[in-house]
């Protein structure tokens, strides 16, 4: 709680191990040699089965790569990013409407809801709470992981990599591995809770002094770190949204999920 | 596990208390009148804040709904859901462009890239991947809850009930309450992994015949449970996607998000 916030922890009663695997949560880029155990991947697809799907349709599925060759690929159109390589397992979840095209196609009936933005939403969130849940038991086994959101910066190209059908989309990758204990990462801290819990109704008041809060305990927490300091959090991520040309290809969006069959209307 | 794929079982040696509680979800639409403990709230969220967040960005929010009267009518918005009304904590997910939106206009800096899908598809999974944990941390702490997709039926009406700012959009619902002990909720059964899990490539050959087991497995299950059996899996998944008028309003989703402001090109 201390590391997450900073400034005014909160040490409930109700604290347990499944909560502390959560708190204790860092995005891991560096990996020991150590191979997963034996079942490591059937355990996490488990746990992402075992998530919460909308009206259970089901509608995302997992792409395991483990060959060193792919990994080398998708991490260049992922912006070349060295841990996709380095990773012993790089796990690529899809939103995924194909097996219900395919079932409706099977059996000659309608299926035009699926062309609409709201079962594209469906498939992406449905993918999101899957990998979350694949996330947290990862980490309750001592894995560790990173989210790739680069997945998104060549959609046609992963699709075509990963081989998926029309109606599936990649929405995010994720790395797998033990922690390499030479490269520890560190607990990041998060805006307080006055900026994002809202009760009854949104209060947008505290927004400018969370923001300058944050900003401080930012710049404290890369000084600590000796991080590179890439200025105050709020000024340095409205600049990866100034426009288009700040969206590592990802502006084309639209057109590359209409390229992928969906229809977004 | 069992209960997850009623077919081949695995029982991998690394399972811990972290796994076992995501693998005996179950949605929990009927609650005791226990109230929850204090922190419960802040413990939520403070583990939603645990999860990955693109680029730190930290694009989602969360309401927190208990008054009586504002609970009535966001289960009138969702399709009149009961267990809306019933829960003793509703908590409504937010996609959340509006922080950075109001810093970069403080700021006077550019922002354009808050227009585009990917901003939104960013804010959407953010909220998706906060809600998870806020949702495992839950029933880790012996709470039942329900994801309400419900709450995109009328977007517009709930972000008005709510007070969101533009560029916020309420993606799901979630109720929270201690399960009531005399209407216990099952595990529901899953695809067989061969359906979801593909290993380096995407392969659509188990389709077929894992959606015929798993419309067994799920007759069985409704007769097991006594439950309403509403044909065939993917009949009935189908039907739910059959066209725009089987959307529950949600087909009119990019309407209504370029009313809340988003724009998504």
């Amino acid at each position: 709680m201390q590391a997450r916030y900073q400034h005014a922890p909160i040490v409930p009663e109700e604290l347990n191990a499944t909560i502390e695997t959560m708190l204790n949560h860092r995005s891991v880029r560096a990996y020991s040699d150590e191979a997963l155990k034996p079942d490591t991947l059937e355990l996490l697809v488990a746990a992402a089965q075992s998530a919460s799907t909308s009206s259970n349709l089901q509608t995302w599925s997992v792409v395991a790569v483990q060959d060193p060759a792919r990994k080398e690929r998708l991490s260049q159109m992922a912006g070349n990013q060295e841990h996709i390589r380095r990773c012993p397992l790089f796990l690529v979840w899809v939103a995924d409407l194909s097996r219900l095209k395919t079932l409706g196609v099977k059996h000659g009936v309608a299926h035009a809801g699926l062309t609409y933005l709201e079962a594209f939403l469906v498939a992406t969130i449905d993918s999101a709470l899957a990998a979350q849940n694949a996330a947290v038991a990862a980490e309750s086994m001592g894995l560790g992981v990173v989210y790739i959101g680069g997945m998104r910066n060549q959609p046609e190209q992963v699709a075509k990599e990963l081989g998926l059908p029309e109606y599936a989309f990649a929405t995010f990758g994720m790395c797998v591995g033990y922690p390499d204990p030479l490269k520890p990462a560190v607990v990041k801290p998060r805006l307080s809770q006055s900026a994002v819990l809202h009760r009854e109704v949104y209060d947008a008041s505290a927004l400018e002094a969370a923001a300058q809060n944050y900003n401080a305990t930012m710049s404290d927490f890369y000084t600590m770190q000796a991080m590179k300091n890439s200025g105050p959090w709020d000024l340095h991520s409205l600049n990866r949204l100034r426009g288009p040309e700040s969206l590592a290809g990802r502006d084309r969006l639209v057109e590359a999920l209409n390229n992928l069959g969906f229809e977004l209307k």
